[in-house]
């Protein structure tokens, strides 16, 4: 029988956990590799996304990579033992994270490429050391835009800009990608996970766990709904918020000039 | 019987009209309250719109504030007393001034917040103080995104800069708001009003009122529809327009190096 | 019987070729004219294009103007002659750049303006002089968003950048294009040509053909699509590449870190 290869090993090590103050901290964690990406590592990740969603304590998520990079791309060795056909082993799409109902943030803290630049971009916000390289490498391997890229990079950056990193592949660096639109935030790579981590916790101590879940959903669900459809929804929902805890906080918390006390989001049905 | 309250009255005080060489200027005019929104508010400022959009005099519409600010959001006392099952007293959306045959655009002279960044987003173009404050307010409400500003904003933002702003509800600078793509034109303040109305003048006084007629409904018709069907739209509506007298202007203007004199717009039907 | 009008003569002096590692370089060329669009023209254009299209020594496209100009607009005595009931000669529609397997990048050496502006924007990328005039045109001379324009222009600048440039007619020059997202790189103007041909020997040198003619196709395909159908087609797509030679050179070249030889493009069908 076969032995287990290295990147099939310990799920649980492949990515870390940390929580404090409603922000839930993962991080890719095979830092030898650059956080190179494989089945097992894109399930670990996912089930803790998961857990989090019906966490009522998790508020926000920043997902970020161990060592000196964010994720170098697919492992190679695990590309090459996985059967062609049925490559896909994940349940999920890759997109899974902009179906949470919390924010997720990734930490860009240094090189990204390939699919792991496409779990950066399926993050709702990115923040990036201004000298981590960014590259798509698809065109450069024989490769084709995977996993939804080619929909997702130009509601970003827009249809030329896309054209121009997918179609070439070349590496730009995180103060590019912010003038570009691919980042929110470039900063000094030694600031970019706290400058993160700072952003969660002001969501989470002072933004509804409940608008941030209607909102999100709103946002992504809009990019494929004419403007009728997204403006019907939001007539639909509002009246019922006007009754909810976190509409009464939020009026009072402001009219009182106090931070709000939102609550937690409880778990899904 | 109930009295009137004070935001139901006198719905004429609240926008003020000034009219001048083809330029509408509508003004939001509850400058104590910062011209916060209500039911009486919105619907005359969307009847002079729709009066304007039928006034063949008018070629352009510019929206600003009286005193201080743009709109500070939704007034709290129209909201308490809103029957919330039936919330939406109007019987426009609000993105209403995207239907006019007529460019609308928002001076947007200070702070704007909430439903009064929904009415500015949904003006056709933003002039704004590079110093005035800009925020969604929703989620620290603990309310939703509300009049289909979950639409409106990725189309002029990208994706994540428009989740950025609605799940944070932070405060952006108009000069920040520029550089995110939510504003046209970043000025200093006691410029802003004079530059929106001479970008005005100049429509009015340049373009003809049927192209902009015409190329405002086909941009926004186009963002919800497929290239085969918007490039079937133009090919439809170009050879008429051979035949209308302001093409014959156009070129005449043009080739005699002259300015043009093109027709106002008849009203509608 | 009518003697044939200069603008209908000579079509293969219209539109100059000149290929070299693997680019193809087309030049608009009536320089007298400012390279005036017309219906000959434009034939022998995309004659030129699908015929490259074709051809596995080419792998880039790249379209310049001759002299000091790109492209003026529509010839106004090709107009003035055409049977307006049936004023579109081409067989096809203007975006017919879009539906090529191999990228096309403009290099707009001087000004463009309405239908030239238009098969800028149909190009893939743009690389501009950054004291090129840009102006659409239309609202000035009593015309529409032509030929899928009012689709295109927002997929890149934005609902309201593109609603500016359209409504206005103003004139911008290439430094803000690329501001505002129109253009991908302003350049002095003696040095666009070059950067253009530099960045397209670079696609034909290190990125393989066949994964630029799917990340092409995926992209305008995915504007139109949803994600969940944008990913399956790349789930789909993804098996077959395994055994493609293509990947295995793109896997091999990395490896051996040397550039990579890939294969031209087989003629379609």
């Amino acid at each position: 029988m076969a032995e287990t290869p290295e990147w099939a090993r310990d799920p649980q090590s492949q990515v870390l956990r940390e929580e404090r103050d409603g922000v839930l901290l993962l991080t890719l964690n095979r830092p030898a590799k650059l956080n190179a990406w494989n089945p097992v590592m894109e399930q670990r990740l996912f089930d803790l996304m998961a857990e989090a969603d019906d966490d009522s304590a998790v508020r926000v998520i920043v997902v970020t990579g161990a060592g000196r990079g964010f994720c170098a791309g697919a492992d190679m060795e695990a590309l090459a033992s996985v059967d062609t056909e049925t490559f896909r082993h994940g349940a999920r799409p890759l997109s899974f994270p902009t179906a949470l109902r919390k924010p997720v943030i990734a930490a860009i803290n240094g090189p990204v490429a390939g699919v792991g630049l496409v779990v950066a971009l399926f993050a709702d916000l990115r923040f990036a050391a201004d000298d981590a390289k960014f590259t798509t490498a698809f065109s450069q391997r024989g490769l084709i835009a995977e996993y939804g890229i080619a929909w997702q990079l130009p509601q970003l950056v827009g249809t030329s800009r896309a054209l121009d990193l997918l179609l070439s592949s070349r590496v730009v660096r995180g103060a590019e990608a912010e003038r570009m639109g691919m980042v929110d935030r470039a900063l000094p790579s030694d600031q970019v996970l706290d400058a993160a981590l700072e952003y969660a916790r002001v969501l989470a101590a002072t933004c509804s766990p409940a608008s941030m879940a209607s909102i999100k959903g709103q946002v992504y669900r809009a990019l494929e709904s004419s403007l009728d459809a997204a403006t019907a929804e939001a007539d639909a929902l509002m009246p019922p918020v006007f009754d909810t805890p976190d509409f009464a906080e939020g009026v009072a918390s402001y009219q009182e000039k106090r931070p709000p006390e939102f609550r937690g989001l409880p778990p899904r049905g």
